[in-house]
């Protein structure tokens, strides 16, 4: 067959009513203004459940794979040229999300994901004839699976656009993210890096530290989990493609994956290749099951740092409010001039999400069987939720909260002064069983930690030298002269 | 005040462009076509995170509360009839779910839901402005805080609103698409009441029971999930109403939450009350959890049948096969006249994001402190969420599974035939070490049952009389006669 | 066969050395100086899988069950008077956890609890041979198959024995618990009626309360817990005995579970009954997932109630520092005299071993298949472990931290004077937007509420009439003469 | 003090009754069989919760820290080198488990390990006195705090010697248990390449691949899942010696974190480092938290490869059995001659009790509040306990089935013949729709592939060349006369 001429046919069905398209159980009537075919329209009637649709994010995806499929098809003469530019052309569209509104399928549909991936495949093959002026539902010249679909199953392509999808979300949204606000953390860190405050353990008063330090935890904390999300998801850049219906290749020719997955590394610009072992590659999600993991622990130092923080602001007379949070909007609906900590709230519940999430996840990597994990739509749902609502998290929480806060300097020098866990300085001279003599005496009579000390026998001389709140926030053991020695 | 006059102005605002809005950290810009007012522009601005808005029917519950409210206040003189009847109007279109889209806000915003409760009480604060002819903003002749609001914190209504909403998912969807899948595998289970087949333990072949027994255990699992659902919803049934800021009743008259409760029941049909203690109801969201949890316990035995369904579905030619579950669509794009149990697989992995849904309910729930849980929103999202994906999912593979799923009554027969389990029956006769003899003897000489049996001593007419599969699908012990002994 | 004379034998074998015992797949040699045979041999060599042994209870939950099964056989004469004698003796020996060393296997082991059963079937046979003078292995004159286990498989008991062993930890030592804590909070409630405190919403400050309200939310939520617990551990009464290998009853007489669950009820004093539903009984756990979710369902409200307790008691100088927690020991190894929460932090780990613990049994109770569900030892071992350290951490809760709990009554007042939240009085009176204005004017100058007020042009005479802290902890709305409107 | 002469003395106390020892809280008896003082008997009255005692492998560990930290605080000459030596002695007393019965406390005690960190220096103390003659809970010479816990708070050592006890565990017992199984499966891959298999997905048969490509994905995801753990791990060497009680190292010289932990890589041979940011190190778990999650992903192809290995062996007559599995022990009470999956059981079951023992590490993990996470007990409980048994039951489904296991190749060639997904193979030939068409015609039918295909209009000889099932196995993408084209 010759190329037939492309017309530039804008995007769009202007027919309305139904059109008759067929698969290889019989006809179904569709919506004549959109370009789906039989297969998706069955999917339509038969999981109408719930709200939750299959992301854009993937769809996508399978835009540059449908398209560098068929550059490698036609680069080894399986596929006519203009079919190959016919279908990258149309893939295209699919990639800028302009056919977008053509991909109405659920979550909750086949577990392999052949639904979407037919959805892609019809929609590109209608779209193809539209733009070669042909009737739409004839399958002709670009047939769903003849071509679209040649040398691929839904089997190793889903699964390939679940990596790329999720590759995005973590490499482009979640870890520039996580890294501005652990920069933010660190700014902070500097800002207040000689601010002594009192520690608290088991959120009792314990010694001193600066607040930069305090602050330096928290970034350090970030700072870690992102080298870890870093470190697992290169398990994303191994692509299932060209495993075909079982792993083994059947239909595609040798060397089929790793060609498509060095076009996709072009035309993503990301380091992708092809999967050492096609048969774990298609009866496991265990890669995005680590990649879930890892986005659940950045939620937990998230967790920590929201959590501090809403407790240093809290008050702003009867809480602990060393920390002065942003007034973003009032905090009730009754009582007037209220504050609330909201940024820290909304983090707080969006890690519990990551959590429960990331248990779907878990639970769902778990149930392959044989050649296939028949729940990816379930994996790529929460894995792709939980990287988007932590990325737009962490610039919020940035942006709205932390560089915004400041100190309540009176509230630090007040707690450090009343505080008695100083006395810790004192264990290295006078020993642990004197020393915790001081504090309870302290307590007992509501003293101050140094009348407390000279009344039990320390000479002021001594408390004075070793006592030096802005010293306990460093490394040192207290001599008997009042020097810290080395 | 006297009354105005109302006029029928339609919904919608034609003005294009931003309006200036107030409360009390200043004035925004909203957008003029909107009701909504300051503090929902503000949490739009601050809380811009994902996709996940608060969904609907927290609002449509809101509608009931305002308008349960207004008419209480109304009764006792709080507010004049006008006021009362002008927030009822413009609370039923709420209610009716006219008033949609002035509710944007996402989930992931203050834990006291405040913004969306103020989100309410701006809407109609405007668009009874608007009847009145009155001007946008300017909170006369109806505040958003002192009508709207009266007598009621987002601490006390917004926690109310969202058992009105999980009660409503519970019992008009959850409940009924349950019910009516226990009944359809009722109806299974009569119908293939006198079908034998083999049963199976840890996998492997066991004695025979009919199928209308095996799917009478389906229908019983899922009606003890429902009576335990049933049970628990009625938690839901108790309201925080009344307890206002913290629980004591502050601003609020006494009564208030008992007769707004009443009111609430009137409205709905359910037998809404006032909740005990307003502590618990405002800290906690404890009922909340438990019915999360138990929509978990649904989620589990549906688990089981999707499983077993699937399983029995295997094949067609090297599976188990005893089920032909219903074509509804092809099933691969490389596979041609590939069928598979997709509905079980939807179910499936239904059933594993409700269990990640509760282990957010679970963490969230665990994290109220002192007068208020602040975890609201993440916790109602899932329970709907859960209540949801459920129902419909129950519905549709009761529909396109369960309904029309087929006997392969050759394969039935012939498993039957084949099994060596039905060995069983002879031990209570030859004693349990001689029936395992028996059953290795097959085994290891891959005879069938009987031939095995002969040569192992036991006389055919003893043999014909015990092992008759019929007979093994009933309590009873056979005796060396034949004969069955009760 | 007559009846051998039973001899008074103590329990013990004082043989060494190796035995060799015998199964259908051959022989074994177990340890001489113990009971069991060759079956818990090839269990104890397959599974020594880490420390984690099946619990005793499930074995002393057994002995009710094979001595049930005995008296029933006995009773309808198909076992022998004085074998069913003989077995009944061993296990009330089993019962009262005397022969508890003979069961040693562990819960890694299969999952139908086959092992287990066959475990007490040969402790039994063996003991009973032992009695009577018979050689140890010969299974004559109790055969561990025939007689002990008769009318009954491991897929029909071993779940009831786990319906046992969970019914008495619930009944007998986790409801007891609960309620003894809920009525310590109680006490405390009623205790500390009077006391007035700042509330906390979103940890920041906001209207008072009494520190008597507070605690009665704790009471509250305890209660709702117990008596969801309560209705829910309903469930385990009903027993899957009867339904043998795959709920048909087959080698059971007709009516064998009912009578021997009737007798379960004798021995133990719980309603049980016979599980209409043989195949769900069997191929679920749902009873017992049911359960566990319940006591995550306790363990969330402790969660709360725990953390609520540390943060009052935080301090001594720069916390909260409501209540002064007992201090039960020293908290530090390098700080002198610090005092900590321990026991609400053993709380709030045993909290979220619950909440792990309920998630494998969860997993487990989903995965069913067909006539079985083979993950029952793990679902045990979680049900229990659960049970036992709430019981056990609810009654250390109570008595080393609530009941010795006192109030740092001047902190409190203290707290409720300096708060700005009573302003929230003054607002249904002078409106929202004054009120909040007052409250900034006293946050941006830092003054009391009182001058910040008065400054903005409240009477002082209103002032003092409306904002009474003791009033404020009522319902009640202001009128601006200062009473409070009913 | 001059070093006091050190005797030979065995460990053992000889005394009965009680002895008193005091902490700064007092004096409290403690059993005089025993080394521990004052403040491990009061954790031990108040923490007596379940049966969870904290690992010996903790206490081990801790062996190490004093011992490490006394050679370091010797070597700068702040501890005498006899008291140094008395120390070291003991620790390796301790490091050897010859004191393990000198550590009864339970898991559940104070969130920051401090109970057991003053155990271990209480029994270090107390062994020493007795070493030189001293008087047991004198404190002389050698004092629990001021000497044994020298420049250490339990904030810092605890969470060290959780690092430590964690890396042992993953590096000598889960690495090489799964490294063994991953080899195994490889073996086993080998063995079988060439023997070819129907392959599933969905369950439903699928296009062929040899035994061995399976068995080459089970070696492959344990290969990831190896990985993973390994670089996961490596956060475990990162220690927090030296930050003392809140990060700063107050009470510790300059440089001391960084001996200590070289001292402990030379002590162990393993490459620990002091931690960068000590704040992060205790106020987080969150290496833990990673490691805990990756052991969950090792658990998640684990569980796929046990569930996969018993529905392939599931039968004898009536399930898949593709694979023969070694009968380790009789199967049912019940029923005779049954065989069951039951190290597969086993390991599912273990798989899911890793599952819910992360959850409660996540939690937990989540839950540090400023200079302190105290949730460590129930950590490090629960990540030694899923090391634990993931370790065992790789070890044991290796040995007890993997490597036993054999093929029924009669059942594999079965299947390959009956099952009609070859015709894939036709479809890049005749393209997808005929394809379908032939596969339909021949399940309509009840008709082998090939006669469906010749109906259909293939030509046996065009049938004969393409339909090979090795060449299935195979990339390659079938051409009309043939031959597989590359």
């Amino acid at each position: 067959m010759s190329a037939p001429r492309v017309r530039d046919v804008p995007i769009g069905l202007r027919a309305t009513g139904t059109r008759t398209e067929s698969d290889s159980l019989g006809t179904v009537d569709v919506p004549a203004g959109h370009y789906w075919g039989a297969q998706t329209q069955r999917s339509l009637i038969h999981f109408d459940i719930g709200d939750d649709r299959m992301p854009k994010a993937v769809y996508h995806a399978y835009g540059y794979i449908k398209k560098a499929a068929a550059i490698v098809n036609a680069r080894a003469g399986r596929l006519p040229r203009w079919q190959a530019d016919l279908i990258c052309r149309v893939a295209d569209e699919v990639i800028r999300g302009e056919l977008d509104s053509e991909f109405p399928l659920y979550v909750w549909q086949t577990g392999s994901g052949t639904q979407s991936n037919m959805n892609v495949n019809e929609v590109i093959s209608n779209r193809a004839i539209q733009l070669v002026g042909g009737k739409l539902g004839s399958k002709d010249p670009i047939h769903p699976n003849d071509q679209v679909n040649m040398g691929q199953s839904s089997n190793d392509t889903f699964v390939t656009a679940m990596h790329l999808a999720a590759a995005e979300a973590v490499d482009d949204h979640v870890l520039p993210a996580a890294t501005r606000l652990r920069e933010a953390a660190e700014a902070k860190s500097r800002q207040w890096a000689h601010e002594v405050k009192i520690g608290r353990t088991h959120l009792e008063d314990a010694t001193p530290l600066t607040v930069g330090q305090e602050w330096s935890g928290y970034a350090a904390q970030l700072g870690d989990a992102i080298d870890h999300l870093e470190r697992t998801r290169k398990g994303l850049y191994r692509l299932a493609v060209g495993g075909t219906a079982v792993g083994t290749g059947l239909n595609a020719p040798p060397g089929f994956g790793k060609e498509v997955a060095g076009q996709l590394a072009e035309l993503t610009g990301r380091p992708f290749t092809s999967a050492p072992n096609k048969f774990a590659a298609q009866a496991s999600c265990d890669h995005l099951v680590r990649v879930s993991a890892a986005l659940r622990t950045l939620a937990v130092p998230l967790f920590k740092f929201a959590n501090d923080v809403r407790w240093l602001g809290s008050g702003p007379r009867t809480g602990l409010h060393e920390l002065i949070l942003p007034a973003n909007e009032p905090g009730s609906s009754i009582m007037p001039g209220k504050v609330n900590p909201t940024q820290a709230e909304a983090l707080l519940m969006v890690a519990v999400q990551v959590c429960g999430n990331d248990t779907a996840v878990s639970m769902a990597g778990a149930e392959g069987n044989f050649e296939l994990n028949a729940f990816r739509p379930v994996i790529i749902k929460n894995v792709l939720h939980s990287a988007r609502i932590l990325a737009d998290m962490m610039d919020h929480f940035r942006e709205f909260l932390v560089e915004g806060a400041r100190l309540d300097t009176d509230r630090l020098h007040h707690n450090v002064d009343h505080s008695i866990m100083m006395v810790t300085a004192l264990s290295p001279v006078v020993g642990y069983d004197r020393a915790a003599r001081i504090a309870h005496h302290a307590l007992d009579h509501g003293l101050p930690l140094k009348a407390a000390a000279l009344q039990c026998g320390i000479t002021e001389d001594l408390y004075d030298r070793i006592v030096k709140p802005e010293n306990l926030t460093k490394p040192g053991v207290p001599s008997p002269d009042g020097h810290r020695r080395p």
